[in-house]
């Protein structure tokens, strides 16, 4: 690819207009790191557009020149995928000032809204539509709907509503010769031709900059129930998801596993409390929501019944209804710490897995006793969606041991992790996907057939490699 | 394309084994008309092979010698994508003997099986699972679940659970030079890099031939309330459904309109019983289905309930409950019959549209209008999935008008209707998919940016053509 001249960066410039770029090195610097430290950008030129026809002439620019594009939402990736590298030759085009609503169409349940649009506002806006977008994710105050679509986030209502995908039913695209594809539409059922906006959702910007976004609303919850749930093993936990979606006739929204180690991790560092007695291995968050009243749903003699057939089955040991939204919020905070608090324990390395819900148990057996032969004392800490088959299989460092010379075994533990995850079919990157981070690693758990379909279509697409070049595929 | 030799069609029999294929005519007569009988084709040779493996054989077979093949399910579709054209150059694979259920995944909610499974068959197997498989069409009892995929069938559960596309997690499938792409996967959350699967769902054998899925099961319903509601209007109807997705806590499972002159021909030709004292000039056939018990939701009463407070806001003027199994069969033998009535009063243009649902109500106005300023008498019967956006836009003939005559004027028609859908962001294929019978029309349709990603996909996927060539894109 092409240093960008400044030459090149000026006409750039020329083409965003006033306010529609920067290089003022204090405002660049928050788009150029993730929160997790692991990759450190630089780029000569922050793109600002505030029109879909202003990221067109941009990106044509771009491709005329043969210089190199990285689109930005939230900036809350994890991978890689959304800073530009440390060349200094990638541009940065963030979509953030591409944010208004385009349409309520409150009859049939859609918005059509731009990608820089934040997901908490959002869901605010759906809400004052008397509807529901779901999607929800720790990062739901910052991160922007693009890169959500972009990522193909999953977040903690899967169960129910299904990854991003699955609430997309238009996009507006740049194309990485500057063209517009609109693909905006509301429609449930179009069949005339291949399914177009599949390709862009959860490509990582490799293939097109999303610039709009037409999303499904559903009703508003009005009810819901939550409980923390002691079980007493993972197999018993998928048992219990099964009858739990059964007796509620599918209104389990959440069913998230916590273990032990995390538990007392949270007492010892962030002040929690033992939600019950005694101490258990493992812990259910499970909470049911309706969109049904009171009036026709009586939820919590609902759930208090399932968790009774489920003590009767042996599937829950103890529990704990919470009796109120404060009740509610501090059994969340314990979910929500538990990636947080590792921290305290010294290195953590971390996996963001999926097998089939049936292979779980396994999955934890397994992978369990390799890392421990592997590094003994080491202290697994699985926790996360299990509803969804997906386990952030995070391992604390042995107590004592060295941080540096634990993290520095990272691949080989990831190695470890992810052959298995592969023996039993599961998915490397459940929700985070595969930026710059995982790309070696893909290589080696795709097939060839898969990778050469992969790389095929981004030829197909982007064949001078403009787009975010490097991520997902080389 | 080369024309197959008798050398070519020795070894592709050689390939295909004992019962593999036929060439004898009573044997392939059904299988080269379909039923609304607007193609008829010839092929020199009906492959039937019965593994993924044999399938591979005969496509890379043919990839090396240049011969095209049109794969085919159960010879359901309606617009020449599953039959060979008349050339009797295109050799015709059918995937019916490859119909073994692979797996029975209960606690991940999957079932893995292969093309050639008939969907009526799926639904009982899920059903011995003490689960659920959603899809449903009328041609069920005939149709393969490969087929089903291929096109991304609609069906009547599509306003819960979604098409086709949203029930399948993974697949198998044979590529065009006869590579396997195994992807079969059960995994709720897998990003990592480009979704290949949707490549195939509603490419309509295009781009590769699916040999096997992972598809989602649900929770089985327990308990369902099925109604017949006379509304003053189609704008009523669209407000109704607001109204009862919501009040029902997003249990409406069917939501279908009928028009009054649908009726009249059904009570004039099949016998029908109006279900209601007076005539009205639309009706909605509603259904409401929960998974949770008697015991935890009256739905009788839920349903009772929305019907009143329809009744109030004067979206509902009359309507009846099924009080049986026998009542509710009978009121959905009115929606069934719509299409096949039409004929008993002479010729019918048809199309399968979808607007947004909030445009039904101008669309229904604008079309009705255009069509009877062509034809003036020209009788509309618009039916079907008003809830998906989805209606059946069928036009009967004029009273005692010519039915050739009136035939030979379908495309003039379908040029004034689709028209209108597009100008209402509309498609023209909402559930029967393009074929042979609209590529020209789409041409018209789609954006030139769009059918250039179509035909690259195409290109990039089977660049020799290989593969239902003509179908879908030229």
């Amino acid at each position: 690819m092409t240093k960008p001249s400044n030459k090149h960066l000026e006409e750039l410039k020329k083409i965003a207009g006033p306010g529609g770029w920067s290089d003022d090195p204090d405002i660049l610097a928050p788009h150029l790191v993730e929160w997790r430290d692991l990759y450190k950008g630089e780029t000569p030129l922050l793109l600002l557009p505030d029109s879909t026809d202003k990221v067109a002439a941009l990106v044509r620019y771009c491709h005329d020149n043969c210089l190199t594009l990285v689109p930005q939402g939230g900036n809350t990736g994890l991978v890689g995928g959304g800073i530009p590298d440390e060349s200094g030759n990638e541009i940065l085009i963030s979509l953030k000032r591409l944010n208004r609503v385009r349409l309520r169409d409150p009859l049939n349940q859609t918005i059509t809204v731009e990608s820089g649009i934040i997901l908490a506002d959002l869901q605010i806006i759906a809400e004052e539509m008397d509807l529901y977008f779901p999607l929800s994710l720790a990062s739901e105050g910052t991160c922007q709907i693009g890169g959500n679509i972009s990522s193909n986030a999953g977040g903690v209502g899967v169960l129910k509503y299904g990854n991003t995908r699955d609430l997309v039913l238009g996009l507006e695209v740049v194309l990485p010769d500057g063209q517009i594809w609109d693909g905006l539409t509301g429609l449930r059922k179009d069949n005339t031709g291949y399914d177009l906006k599949q390709f862009f959702i959860g490509s990582e910007g490799t293939l097109g900059i999303v610039t709009a976004a037409t999303l499904k609303l559903y009703p508003r919850p009005l009810n819901r129930q939550t409980a923390l749930l002691a079980i007493p093993s993972p197999q018993a936990a998928i048992e219990l998801l099964t009858l739990a979606r059964k007796m509620s006739g599918d209104l389990i929204t959440a069913f998230e596993i916590i273990p032990r180690i995390g538990l007392d991790f949270l007492i010892r560092h962030m002040d929690a409390t033992d939600p019950l007695e005694a101490a258990h291995d493992w812990y259910i968050l499970m909470e049911c929501s309706s969109s049904l009243d009171r009036q026709h749903l009586d939820l919590e003699n609902l759930f208090q019944q399932i968790m009774e057939t489920a003590m009767e089955h042996e599937l829950v040991v103890d529990g704990v209804i919470a009796q109120s939204e404060q009740q509610r919020d501090s059994l969340w905070s314990l979910r929500e710490n538990l990636s947080e608090v590792q921290k305290f324990e010294g290195g953590s390395i971390k996996h963001d897995i999926a097998v089939p819900v049936s292979k779980i148990p396994e999955f934890l057996d397994r992978a369990t006793a390799a890392v421990d032969r592997t590094i003994p004392g080491i202290r697994p800490v699985p926790f996360g969606h299990i509803g969804d088959g997906n386990i952030h299989f995070n391992l604390t460092q042995p107590e004592g041991a060295d941080k540096a010379a634990y993290l520095a075994r990272w691949e080989e533990i990831n190695k470890v992790v992810h052959d298995i995850v592969d023996d039993l079919d599961g998915s490397i990157s459940a929700e985070h996907g595969i930026g710059r981070l995982k790309v070696e690693e893909l290589t080696r758990y795709k097939s060839p057939v898969a990778l050469d379909l992969m790389r095929n279509l981004k030829k197909t697409m982007d064949p001078i490699n403009i787009l975010n070049p490097g991520r997902i595929v080389k």
